[in-house]
């Protein structure tokens, strides 16, 4: 131990030195503190720009498929339209079994666009008579008491549907069997919930 | 200065103190390294950050216009093949000036199909006869020697444009003239370079 009345230069020293080492431990703790800091926000930013990219890559699918999607629906008028034309086309059909060239041009251009949908992602639904109606591919338009065919079941197809599994451009615009109350036939009515 | 030859208590706390204030030192200067380089890294990865944020939301727009062109295009040959059957359905024509309902019905689709396009960012483009060649939005699929029009004159449309501006669908074929040698208009020939 120095002695206290006597201090020398050697003791001041040591004071001096423990005083500045009471200052470098708290400048040392205050950097340690920083540095946490600095990492803890350096790893969140590196997270986020992780999950920023990833979400973008999905995104970016899911914005490809959204607009596919819509413009499918848009070009799907035009080919119902062209379908509708059809219809008004039976005296085109040629005795020998030929057609109008106009009439082959528009079926092969109806196929075609049929095929593109298709091809989009959106093949055409035809429901079968008597399949089981099925809200995810079907929506009713129309009903009609049959005793023939099971309560629920497709007896008509006033529009194919499009699309497949989860993705439906539209659901088969379809006639449903409800029961016959007195066991015959009736004719072709709204649903009750049609809007 | 502690005297060498008597080191006392004081003088090695001293010499330790000292010891550790280099350590400290050595301490401090590694953990400021450390604050600056941390510092550094997160304040490029909140750049990153903002630049990936910023470019998704352009490579957003940018995909769903890819898609809307590309799924256009697709579109584009069921409507050109629209218009070929239409080319063959002149006695449809009714003498009191009516139409078949097929052929009123697909002229009827057909300008839907023009209008859809349009809609989507590709309206019709039927260049006008004489006006100049534009390699920006004309195809030079024919050229014919004239001597009444000035040469790269359009002189016929094999096919209609779609498209605006930057945004071109499909240029116009056309038919371009070419200066007759012998002063009399010759037949259509193919473009040189045409391949």
């Amino acid at each position: 131990m120095a002695d206290p009345a006597r201090p020398d230069a050697t003791a001041t020293e040591a004071g001096a030195a423990m005083a500045d080492d009471d200052t470098a431990a708290v400048r040392t703790a205050e950097l340690e503190e920083r540095v946490a800091f600095l990492e803890d926000q350096w790893r969140r930013a590196l997270a986020d720009l992780d999950n920023v990219r990833k979400r973008t890559t999905r995104e970016l699918v899911q914005a490809r498929t959204d607009e596919r999607t819509q413009v499918a629906a848009q070009w799907l008028h035009v080919l119902d339209n062209l379908d509708r034309a059809l219809e008004h086309a039976g005296d085109l059909e040629r005795p020998g079994g030929g057609q109008h060239p106009l009439l082959e041009g528009v079926r092969a251009v109806r196929d075609q666009a049929v095929a593109l949908l298709a091809s989009l992602g959106f093949p055409r639904q035809e429901p079968e008579m008597g399949e089981r109606f099925d809200p995810r591919r079907h929506e009713a338009v129309a009903t009609t008491p049959r005793n023939d065919v099971p309560e629920g079941a497709v007896v008509g197809v006033v529009l194919p549907g499009y699309g497949e599994d989860e993705r439906q451009l539209r659901p088969a615009a379809v006639v449903v069997a409800t029961a016959a109350d007195d066991g015959t036939a009736g004719g072709m009515s709204r649903p009750k919930d049609a809007g």
